[in-house]
């Protein structure tokens, strides 16, 4: 047996990036940027005005100062001459701040009569102009390779001019649930069948996580079963098997692969729920072959396929673990690390992890119910009420 | 003008929950449940072994005693008989426990001798037995209505046989840019242009807060353009446009639509960025209009729409505001309720917020870097280093 880290830094440490590929800005919300976003252009690209008003010179617009309006700038349409001495230009929010002045001056601040205003607030030096480059220059990084791109990261690259943009290609991910007792739900059971239901959960996260899920249904514990994974897995970046690590007397999948090109990096890792995780390859293919336990099975996905799927990205990967403290106490621990479900809640500002009386690895209610893992080491003493844990969040 | 909370309110008051429609279960991540989920059977189905053993009556099963294996139960493949004095039957994790058993005995803590095993550690009544219903029963509400289904949700339901599920209609909302100066990213720009930004993030947004988004491109200035709007949103549970809120001397949307069956329930809120921000209804349609200022109609965006869309989906709105020290001071604040934009980090345990120096509403790499929002009350005194102020996240 290994320990979690050790297990996790074998899995991460397997996958590179895969290659970039270009798609519309339109549909990069959530997508892992390839390279550096870099500006094409300054923003604003030219000084504009932040007030509605009148562009002016400041040497001009002294209080009680009359400045004949030569013309309008309203956004997107600049006013083609400049200001001179004595003159203004009637401008709007937006409105590309004319050659010759140096301020605007708000409409509340002046008196208009016709075609002249009189000043009754005089402006500053660079009152309400943005200038050119304010936001970003051309050149300037505008966001990291590696970031998943958020909705105001769409707004920044669009302001910068950028249709298109090179992210990380989404891997392809497997997912294959075995079992002779499994059905799919609304499908006829057998007495003593279960719906599978982790694969479903898996293949829901592989897409949150960024992944493309592929899913290839149940297959029984038959070695024929197993035998047309190969097949079915090709041009797949990870394949995820759910079951079939540890039945009874022997295990499947190294056993009804082995045959057909799998090679094993690691089997069983000290940990609780979950232990009989295996790593390995399906001839090029990286395989998580994931506990048949549906909690495990879950709580093996946070903690391995999350950060293999952020490696194969290129995502820096983000901890969800935070520290917290305890409502209830909790005995000691042995040589697996323990991950109890708990709710969370803040109280008086501090986070609090309150453990669920049932632990059973079974009970999918709680599981669904919990917000995060309390996380206890191999060997840890029992903890009282305050204590100080680590939890691993589940939701954000 | 109004404050933000009575701007808040006024919106999500305005919309009830959506009818449901009823999609398959492994469309569900992220839908929002419109009826409590039921079960409709006990989970596990019947009393079933947590490991693999034996399936042995606790009467019998002392130690020392001698067992006649008398059958096999893998999981989904029940034992048909009885388990009689002194009889066992080899089982393994997922595998129904046989009548008249009342303990599953480990493994390894048996020696077998051909149909034989002898009991080398005596199990206590239940034990490795998890009983019919132990995770749910029939009848059990096991999500509530309103709820947005996660993966691990998706797997509760799965084990419960739901292979459909009724969920909340997503809100169809017609996003509009208005603008003489916006271009679409990639498009030519006359001098003075600007690229439109903020609607493809509000559309984004939109997306991320469980809606569909229904890009209707840009329109002009012209009351022409706006007079088309009705007709190009029919069937749409909300309008939001963006821009031409207060464009110099008359305000586009209100003048332009008024004609057009345009309805003000209110305009301008008390707050920075994002003062004009328009709130009624195009015919039966709620309407909201967001600022141009991309920055400002992000922030209304977040602060407004989110609220509504949750309201529309009958789910109840997780607030983003938390309590956090200010890493620099902040001056006294006016009458509009100001957002500052800020880095967060967790310094010991306790969160802290760090201003960005520059705080133009123009500056959307600063907002795209930004975690999230000092909230600044109307009437704020200065704030200290080390002051605990209330901040609005953006990122999770």
């Amino acid at each position: 047996m290994i320990s979690v880290d050790e297990a996790v830094q074998r899995v991460t440490r397997t996958f590179a990036p895969l290659p970039a590929e270009t798609i519309a800005l339109t549909e990069a919300l959530g997508r892992v940027l390839a390279h550096d976003a870099i500006a094409p252009l300054d923003h604003p690209p030219a000084p504009m005005s932040a007030m509605d008003g009148y562009a002016v010179k400041t040497a001009d617009a002294r209080v009680g100062a009359e400045l004949t309006v030569i013309g309008e700038a309203p956004a997107g349409r600049p006013f083609a001459g400049r200001v001179g001495a004595g003159e203004a230009v009637r401008i709007f929010t937006g409105g590309v701040v004319p050659d010759g002045a140096d301020a605007v001056v708000i409409q509340e601040d002046v008196t208009a009569h016709g075609k002249t205003v009189r000043i009754k607030e005089a402006p500053p030096l660079g009152e309400n102009v943005r200038d050119r480059g304010l936001d970003f220059r051309v050149g300037d990084a505008l966001l990291e390779r590696g970031r998943r791109i958020s909705a105001r990261d769409v707004a920044l690259l669009a302001s910068a001019d950028v249709a298109r943009v090179d992210v990380t290609r989404k891997p392809r991910v497997a997912v294959v649930a075995t079992g002779d007792e499994l059905t799919r739900p609304g499908e006829p059971r057998a007495p003593g069948g279960i719906v599978a239901s982790s694969t479903y959960a898996v293949q829901a996260m592989v897409r949150e996580w960024g992944g493309d899920a592929v899913d290839l249904g149940i297959i029984s514990d038959r070695a024929e079963d197993f035998a047309r994974l190969p097949a079915a897995t090709r041009g797949m970046d990870l394949i995820i098997t759910l079951g079939g690590a540890s039945v009874g007397d022997h295990d499947l999948i190294q056993s009804a692969l082995a045959p057909h090109g799998f090679t094993l990096d690691f089997w069983k890792i000290a940990m609780r729920p979950g232990k009989p995780l295996i790593f390995g390859r399906l001839n090029a293919c990286p395989l998580i072959g994931l506990p048949g336990n549906p909690v495990s099975a879950m709580v093996c996905a946070i903690l391995f396929v999350r950060p293999a799927i952020s490696a194969v990205l290129g995502a820096p990967y983000a901890s969800l673990i935070r520290s917290a403290r305890l409502t209830a106490p909790l005995k000691a621990n042995g040589k697996r690390q323990d991950y109890i479900r708990a709710k969370l809640s803040v109280s008086e500002g501090v986070l609090t992890a309150d453990p669920f009386a049932l632990q059973d690895s079974s009970m999918q209610r709680v599981f669904a119910h919990a917000d995060a893992l309390v996380i206890r080491p191999v060997d840890a003493p029992p903890a009282a009420a305050g204590d100080e844990v680590q939890v691993l969040l589940l939701a954000g």
